[in-house]
């Protein structure tokens, strides 16, 4: 077995500022063998429909089909998959079920107008997507939790119609994630995964229906296949390995904050783990409690590869420094496991979600808390949102002009669209300064 | 000169469907030359930085600097541009741009918290973005009221930096745009454009700050660089040929329809304008006007392109199927031009901006009524929204449990994270059913 490596940084150290660098730098997935085949499978799944998605399904999956209207999961599966649930486990899912959705109701965005002084009426008119398609990964590592987060906001938002996608290979289903589907009000589910079901949803097929937007985690082939198709549908973000920074003033129980960069380190070998605290005697401890807990751990060669590629330990002068680099991380999840959270919480300024004070575990947000666990990766939440209502919903701009405020809009835009030797619309403009129908 | 030639549809006919979807394809633009090129591009700018910027910058634009301080605009010239402006010109700028400000400030998202039954803070908080670029075109299709529409949300949002680029080809600066700029607070401006602009944006250089989004215009170039570098920076919509789709009831003067029509149309060859009505004479009136104003348009030659290429006049057996085709279409820009828009308005589901009555013309929402003129095209509009100030805001998730409430939700987490197989999320989770530090 490997020995653990971990990173000890220093932020006084004179070369502080290119190993953290380094640290956070992400290969990039540019994989032009796999972009050309994901392109050749959308190809003929757009031409051949179901055809082309049986093939597929019966190469990759091991799954036939007798006839396309196979490809759906008959809708009492669903129900049967909950009724057969201990009630423990059917009592989890409902909680975790209501307390997003409790969230979620909070983010759902609603229309609004108002009568300018000259007399135009302004507003924005907001409304749920038609259809969502819901891509939920097979075998082993299908997460029910997931369902529940994706397909949840949907349903609050609106939407019409939630549409999953879910690999069986050999025609295996997944039990959780079937009764997560039934608790979050999944309409209808399709055996199908990988590439050809990403085209199916984008494009539709005899049997699938297209969809406006395609959300959900998935592997290489799902994630190149949703970029190809982007812009015929709305995607979610193309999420990276999953990460957590944990800023401790030194309170905090050591094996409390081990377990808590375990948990974000068993995900994957790539996922990232990372304290900063101005303690150095309590980073000893912190880094004590890894080796003593780790190798109890299941998945302990995971976490071990994790933390050794890509976790550290950074000491830094006080807590304002740690939020300067906490804001220059701006990772996916962060602990604040200080004395006073709230002190610190409004400095903040990149992180996909933040988890205040010693007892809220990031593991508690994973399932239960009730804000989304699809969160921004990889830096991206210097500009982008963790998976929520919004992403459900879009807005229409409206503008409702009295015969009145047109005429003195019109003087406007028709100076500026001359100005940018737009004569239609400046004409179009003027005729708004008559005052025929 | 050529004919014009206007296609003429009607919702009755048996071959409605396939000639309304064949109306409404657009070409993919997947050019792959064009793809490897600008990955050059990319690729050298960021190993090369200010060096193979300047180089692009001489090569493409015709535009040498004397060293690489030369790439930044001096900061007076925003001010000398707006000093020198005509009077009417200037009010007609400053009416826009306070225009664009206060509807944008109606759309900023404030951050949000509650205390729920168990004792757990949950909440949102909202923060903007710490820098953006604007790509602003060069030469004579600059338009200054793209600079507006872009860069005053962003400044409304409290974004930090707001960075322009515009190529300057042999030098040349656009007045009117540096004009546009000052009135919008612009911070910086490079005269740099192309792919390589992009790249400088996304990277940074010695002298081009790294930003954390990349919105505006640009041909194909700029389009293709803005998706490669999606992911290190977020980026605007990649925006397709403009559009409008006009419903008509018929008591609208048919030259105030055919100049709306001539107004999108005049954009571009590759623009769509269509009229949708169940009023067949009012149809037959709208065509003989725009056969009777077209030879005097000032871009005639455009017009006539985009009408025959992609307009239609739509004939429908009432209002009600008109919302249906809008749907269908989910336009750009929609007009309704009806005695009763209000009536319609509640039922439109896909539309980037909707002008309710006769008298609202498209062009005063390009100009100056308020909501932004940066709309989802070619049909996105199914899944997204306006450009406003939450394009340059984002939001963290926030949770702050209780030793109690913890206690609560990890029992539900622990139970759902062994269900997946996560055993140090259940155990980080049963650490906090203690209640220790």
């Amino acid at each position: 077995m490997d020995e653990l490596s971990l990173t000890r940084l220093d932020s006084g150290a004179a070369d502080f500022e290119g190993r953290l660098a380094a640290l956070l730098a992400r290969g990039e997935a540019a994989d032009a063998r796999v972009q050309a085949q994901v392109a050749e499978i959308i190809r003929r799944v757009r031409a051949e429909g179901d055809a082309a998605l049986r093939e597929y399904t019966r190469l990759y999956d091991q799954f036939e089909t007798a006839s396309p209207k196979d490809l759906e999961l008959p809708r009492g599966e669903l129900q049967a998959a909950w009724d057969r649930l201990p009630a423990a486990t059917a009592e989890a899912l409902e909680v975790a079920a209501e307390r997003i959705r409790a969230y979620a109701e909070r983010q759902r965005l609603e229309s609004w107008s108002y009568v300018d002084a000259q007399g135009t009426r302004l507003g924005q008119q907001v409304t749920p997507l038609d259809r969502v398609g819901l891509y939920v990964p097979g075998g082993k590592a299908a997460y029910p939790s997931s369902v529940l987060m994706n397909a949840v906001p949907a349903k609050v938002a609106g939407v019409g119609e939630v549409v999953m996608v879910v690999p069986t290979p050999k025609g295996e289903t997944h039990p959780l994630v079937l009764a997560a589907a039934h608790v979050a009000g999944v309409d209808r589910v399709f055996r199908v995964g990988g590439a050809q079901a990403v085209a199916a949803l984008a494009y539709g097929t005899e049997t699938v229906p297209r969809v406006d937007k395609i959300v959900g985690p998935g592997n290489l082939y799902v994630a190149t296949a949703k970029k190809l198709v982007f812009g015929q549908v709305g995607i979610d973000m193309v999420a990276g390995p999953s990460e957590i920074a944990i800023v401790s003033d030194g309170g905090s129980d050591p094996e409390w904050l081990a377990m808590d960069l375990f948990s974000q380190a068993e995900h994957d070998e790539e996922a990232q783990a990372i304290l900063i605290s101005p303690d150095r005697g309590h980073l000893d401890a912190v880094e004590a409690a890894i080796r003593r807990l780790l190798p109890d751990m299941e998945r302990a060669a995971v976490i071990r590869a994790s933390l050794s590629g890509r976790g550290a330990l950074i000491a830094v002068r006080d807590l304002d420094q740690a939020v300067t680099i906490v804001n220059r991380i701006a990772p996916e999840h962060l602990e604040l496991a200080v004395a006073d959270p709230k002190a610190l919480v409004g400095r903040i300024r990149h992180a996909g979600a933040i988890f205040l004070g010693r007892h809220t575990a990031e593991a508690l947000g994973d399932y239960c808390a009730g804000p989304n666990h699809v969160l921004p990766t990889a830096g991206t939440a210097r500009f982008s949102s963790p998976l929520g209502v919004y992403d459900f919903q879009k807005r229409s701009s409206v503008i409702f002009c009295s015969p009145s405020s047109a005429a003195e809009l019109a003087r406007t835009a028709a100076l500026l669209a001359r100005g940018e030797g737009l004569t239609a619309h400046a004409r179009a403009a003027e005729y708004r300064l008559r005052d025929r129908p």
